[in-house]
Order: C-alpha cells, then structure tokens, then sequence
C-alpha cells in the first residue's frame, strides 16, 4: 500500500450489506469456505513467504525466489497460463544509518532512510520543525527539516504521504540540507516506518529519513521551548541503474467470454524492512488462495479470472505500470486488489465509474461485504483510465499503520483466520463478477 | 524497576480499600489535591528531567546533571537537610550494536546490549533456541544460544529478568560463545529492551543483547522447520573503572519524633536508552511532588519524612546499598518506593515483617488505595534486614512492560492525571505513617 492511498480510502460512507436486496447470482457461489478445509494455505504460505524469503525489494534475489516461488504454487494449483512478465525497476540499497542528536544533548536516534534517498557521508545542522509542505519556507536555509506531522488514526495516511513523498524537494528548493519525517504510524515503540519520497526534477537532492514518533515529539519539544537541537544524520543508501523483476500471472481461462478478464491482484515486492507480512504478504497469498479455491470449485467460470501479483509497487508501481501497457488494451471487466492488509475483512473500496454501478452495485451485495466509493489498490490503478472498475479488498483498518513498512511487520501480527477470510471474500467477489450478466 | 521483581511484584490477592474498617488518622490528613493547586509540576518536572537531561546512567555527565537538579528542586520547596550521599558505581558504555543475519538469508536485526556486557568485535555462529534456563546443556557449545522466554504479561518478568541475569554465564559454562535475549517486554514493534546481566565468577563472560520479540520468534520458527540460523553479533560495550554518582536526599524534620524516619524513595537513574519516564523518571518526580506537598499542608508531621532519589538503581543498586549502610542503623518506620511506573495508582505492594501489619494495616487503609503482599522496590530492599517494612506504589501494570528500559520508555506514554495521582498517594501516605501512634 502506498502513497496515493487518501482519506476516501478508510472513511466516507459504509453501506451495509443487509440494506441491500440480494441479487442472484446466475451461477450459484460455492462453498469456499468447505472447499478451503481444515487447513489454513494461505497462512502456510505466507509463513514461508515471510520467514524463508522475507523482505522483497523488487531488485533483491529475495523478490526474485518470491517470484519463482509464487510462478510454482500458480501451477501446482492448476492454473493455466502461468508467467513471469519482466518490469524494469530502480535499484536502491539502504546501507547504514545513523542519526545523532549532537545539542543539546549527545543521542543516537532510531532511524530509517526513506525510500530512494540520496545518501550522505554525514550532514550536521540545526533543525527546523514544520508540520505541513505549506509551512516551508526561507526559514529552513541550512537546516534540517523535521516534517512533524501529527499522524494518529489511518485516515492521515493520505496526508501525511505527500508529505513523505514532496517535503525532500520542498525543502531543498529553500536549501535546507536534510529532510526527517515523523513516522507515519497509529502505534510507536520508538518505531521508525520507511517508505518512498520523490525528487523532483531540477531540485537539489537531500538526504531523507524518517524518525519515530517520540523522537519527533521530543524535538518538537524542545524547539518550542526555545532550544534548538543540532543534528546530524550519516545514511549509506545507494540509488543507481536499473535491473529486470517480474510481475507473476496466471489464469483461470473463462469457458464463455475468455476474452473477458476479472482481474485478482497484490504486490509480491516489500520495503526491505521485517518481513512484509501486512503489507502485501497478506494480499499476496490471499490472491493464491482464492485462485487455488476457484480451480478447486470444479466448474470454469464464464469469464477468465487472472492473478496478477505485481513487481515494485513499493518503489514506483513499476509492476502495475507495466502490466497496463501490455494487456490494459484486454477487455477487463473488473480489477480487484487487495493491499490493505491481512486484518478481517471490513468492505470493498470502490473506484468505478459511475455508470458501470448499476451493474456492480448488486453483483457487490451477494459478497456480504459493504462497499463505500474509496481507493482500489495502487497496482491495478493504472487501468482506471481504461474505465476498469477497481476494487480493494478493504480489512479493518485499525493496526495497519502501526505494522506498516516497519520492522515490525512480521509474521506474528498476522490472524490466521483473519487472512483466510480475505481470500475467502476474494474469492467470492472474483466467482460472483466472473460470471454476472453481460456488462451493461 | 530491576530484575529482583518477581511474580508477586503484579499479582497475589488485592484487599479492596471499602473492605477496611476506615480507621481515624491522629492527625486529619491535609487536601493535598487542593493543595497541588491546578498546575500539574510533577508532570512539569518530569518534562524537564525526560527532554532537557534524559536518559541517565549513574555514571553519566547526565546523572550528575540530574542530581544537581533535583537537590536544588529539594531546596527550592524548602526541604531541610538536603544533601548528596556519593555512591561509587561501575561505568559501562554501550558503544555500537549490530546484529547481522548470515544465513539462511542476509539481514540486520534490531539490536539492544544488556547492561554490562562484554564487547566483542564480531562473533559468528549458530543459533541454538532454549527457552528456559534448565535447557540449557552440551547442545550450546559454539553457538549462539538465543532465550526465546515467551514473556507476554506483566507477571513473566520476574521468571525472565533471572534468564536476562543468568542466561550468559549458564550458557558460557557450557562453551556457549554469546547470548541472545527475546525481549522482555508485554507488546513489541520490533523493540528490544535492555537490562542488566550479571557475569557469575569464574565462567567465561560472553557478549549478550536482548533483540525484539518479532525476530526471536522468526529464528525459533526458522530452528523448528529444521531451518539453523548462523549470526554474527558486534558489540562495542565497554566496561571498567569506578566512578562518583550520588544520592540525593532531603527532608522535613519531624516535629515529636524526629529521629523516626519515613523514607519516599525512588532511583534517579535510569537505563541509556529512551527517557527513563516511567522507569523512574516518575517515581522520582512522585517522590519530589509529595514533599513539596507535605511541605505546602504548613504542618510539620510527628516523624521525620526523608526523601532519597537513588543512583544507580539500573545497574547494581548501589545507592540502594549505600544508603542502607550509612543510614541503616537509624530508625526507619516504614520505607516507600515509586518504582512501578507513573500509571494510575492501583495498590499497595507491601513487604513488611507480619508482625507489623496490625499496626501497618488500618493506615493503608486510610489511603483509600488497596493492598496485596509483594515487592516493596529494589532500592529499599536493602533496608530489609533491618525489618522496615517496604510499600511500594503499584500503579496499572498493563503496559509497564511495554515500555520499560526502551527508547520508546519516553515522556508522551505518561499520563499527567495519573503521575500527580501517584503523587498524592504517596504525599497521603506519608503523611499517615509520619502522624500515626507510636509503632506496636
């Protein structure tokens, strides 16, 4: 899950399933639940993922036996069509880190560079503290910016992105020379969270890195009450060339409009922190499990189901990007992502066109999931300008971004039954759209 | 807090307060809420201790800088006798830490020394898993033994702090090469907590560091699908020589009785990481907070109340001991530490020789705070053999453990309204035992 994740996508209106009239479905669901057994694969699997491939940057040999990994599960399931698309993606490596508070009190800080950083032997200044882009200005000449935005609920994440992503440039258009972020998070313990800022073209390029919360905090602080803390930061990170990963696909060929595509999709790629269990571990072996029960079901759907599990969503959607180019010219009657987590299933984050609704609204209903017009999933964005309905698998939101793109996103936060009911729902929605009535 | 606490410390029965007979004090006991007055200094206090002077080892540029604060504090409220008693204490610095993961994949792993390891410029070898000091045996020789205790509630701390303690000279004695340490800790996002280790004579002495439970957990899952990890640990500890710390001590004499004594306790030092705010930064501002208000109540109580703010606490509780060996011999009452946390006054944790407790018992009551057999605090426990008996303040354990001795143990996880309650039990408490009749 990344940046352009806003607001819409953890708020605004909820309708509940009840209210609506249960449509038919013109081919009856099957029990997944039974199909799936006593069992739980998709945990399993996600423990593997996690504990014997762990953290995948979509350049690391680990994506790459993430890869080889999911490509052989897709075939030993019985999927048809299975390959591995190159996408070309930015190398970067993180290095070491160190952040010292030098005055008025010698401390080392946690820290994590933020994505796509510039590295630097070692830069020393005094920090000045901001809470938004708009409060950058002439003041931050020489200094360190301290982006601290007051991130407390899943809702700010939208916000607090931009941040992330714009302040770097931002600040070095005023010639600042180094940029921190309080951490994006609902929870801290002294929890550094990563994740990808941009330069712009034209800009100086300074060094990035996010702090926790209570370090964040503390500096605010201190600054307010007239002391202003020197800091320095020595970060390792390496940005250089490009190298081949790939996105993994396979297939379910539809028996009656094969031409027609209900897309299942997540990222296999994870920040380079703890294991990428949440984020998008989860949406990764949910889109396997409710693939393997789709073929277990026993009876093709009319339309082709195809599981796409992306390369790079992390480090510039690269996978997502990709894939539009080569087959957003297919017809895809609905894109379905989930990379919002492995937590219980809440509702479907809808990014449809409004005219495609009429149809999509009952279709929804026999989910037993609400739905609420939100964000559909970073990687099948950029079909949106094929007028593609997307879809988001949205779980409850509470822990996320206490987990999110830390060491801390790891194996032992993830509720198995909780997961299995993810790829239970996908599932579900996949049967339910692959086999509706003609588009209207 | 330190690794003497034990099960008892957090459990046992607990005596509701409406259960006791309210037995009348002599003396009516001051409204030390009125008067606290609407400021909330102890948690002003504690602002200043955690963000302008910091984490605090007792032989730190910062522990003296505390102490002299907090006498000038003392004599500020007009306290009598104010005074620093010198404590030696061992120095120990903890240099850089790294942990690297070798195989079966490469990563760096978040990484705490325990207190007083030895340094090692890199050590490699296989992990071996225990999960209890007993299982240790032959099977460890050349490893890297890793404790994978399961502490997940308050009450595991005393069984895990003897591991933390013990864990490397038992594992040395069988050739172990290092120790690790799943962190004792109650919630985690991948934090390691620290804590002192104790070296037994004539064992080898082997590096040691706590690393967060998410990790532990993933190289025992690895170890258990027959999976053996192979670390490498560089420490840049250094341990030796002597140095001056001080108690700080103050008072407010008693009006008939003088020469007895009513001890408010708590250490001023803390561990090197974080703030120290709960562990004892609150316990210390309790201690300061409750004098000032026996001071303000204008009525010089029957008995002597002394405050000791202790050093060195964290690592030897040589103030603790010091104290004891000057003062020891004079007639203490009762001794009360605050070392529990700055969390909602819930208890009263009592040590005290059962003799004692019908004269003790009708007094607690009056504090309107329950009471349950227990730890009185490790800084008065030396005071022990002279049969004093020890009350410590148990504030709300729940997430005592989350914090302590962590960079996340830092001034935001304080609660002002339940600092300045703890506060006021001990200034009402205080006040009871310094008024009460003659000890029977």
């Amino acid at each position: 899950m990344t940046k352009k994740q806003t607001l819409a996508c953890f708020s605004s209106w909820v309708l509940a399933a009840g209210l609506w009239a249960q449509a038919p479905s013109p081919t009856p669901i099957p029990d997944f639940a039974a199909l799936a057994g006593s069992s739980n694969l998709a945990y399993e699997r996600l423990s593997y993922l996690c504990d014997r491939i762990g953290p995948r940057p979509a350049w690391s040999p680990a994506y790459a036996r993430a890869a080889s990994w999911a490509a052989e599960i897709m075939k030993q399931d019985g999927l048809e069509n299975v390959r591995l698309q190159p996408v070309e993606v930015p190398v970067w490596e993180r290095g070491s880190a160190r952040l010292l508070m030098l005055q008025p009190t010698q401390r080392e800080l946690p820290v994590l560079a933020l994505g796509g950083s510039v590295g630097t032997p070692g830069v020393e200044a005094p920090v000045v503290v901001v809470r938004s882009l708009d409060e950058v200005g002439p003041q931050v000449q020489g200094a360190i910016v301290l982006y601290a935005f007051p991130m407390s609920k899943p809702q700010d994440y939208g916000a607090g992105s931009r941040i992330r992503s714009q302040g770097a440039s931002r600040a070095a258009a005023f010639g600042a020379k180094a940029m921190l972020l309080r951490s994006l998070a609902t929870a801290s313990l002294a929890t550094p969270h990563t994740g990808m800022l941009h330069y712009e073209e034209g800009k100086p390029q300074i060094p990035a890195a996010a702090i926790s919360q209570e370090d964040a905090d503390w500096i605010a602080r201190l600054v307010s009450s007239g002391v202003i803390p020197v800091l320095r930061l020595e970060l390792g990170c390496k940005t250089g060339g490009k190298t081949l990963a790939h996105n993994v696909i396979g297939e379910i060929p539809g028996e009656k409009r094969p031409e027609e595509i209900v897309l299942l999709g997540a990222h296999l790629d994870s920040w380079d922190v703890g294991q990428g269990a949440h984020d998008d571990g989860a949406g990764s072996v949910h889109v396997l499990e409710a693939m393997r029960l789709l073929k277990l079901a026993g009876v093709r759907p009319s339309r082709t189901v195809r599981a796409v599990l992306f390369a790079n969503e992390e480090f510039g959607i690269d996978g997502g990007k990709a894939y539009a180019r080569e087959f957003g010219a297919q017809k895809h009657i609905a894109a379905i992502e989930s990379d919002m987590g492995g937590f219980l299933p809440a509702a479907w984050s809808i990014n449809a066109p409004p005219q495609l609704m009429g149809w999509l609204w009952p279709l929804l209903a026999t989910t037993s999931l609400s739905a609420r017009p939100g964000w559909g999933g970073a990687d099948i964005s950029p079909l949106a300008s094929q007028s593609v309905p997307l879809i988001g698998l949205a779980p409850d939101p509470t822990h996320y971004f206490d987990y999110h793109h830390t060491n801390a996103d790891t194996l032992d936060k993830v509720n198995p039954e909780h997961l299995q009911a993810g790829a239970l729902a996908l599932a579900r929605l996949a049967w339910v759209l692959a086999n509706a009535p003609e588009v209207k």
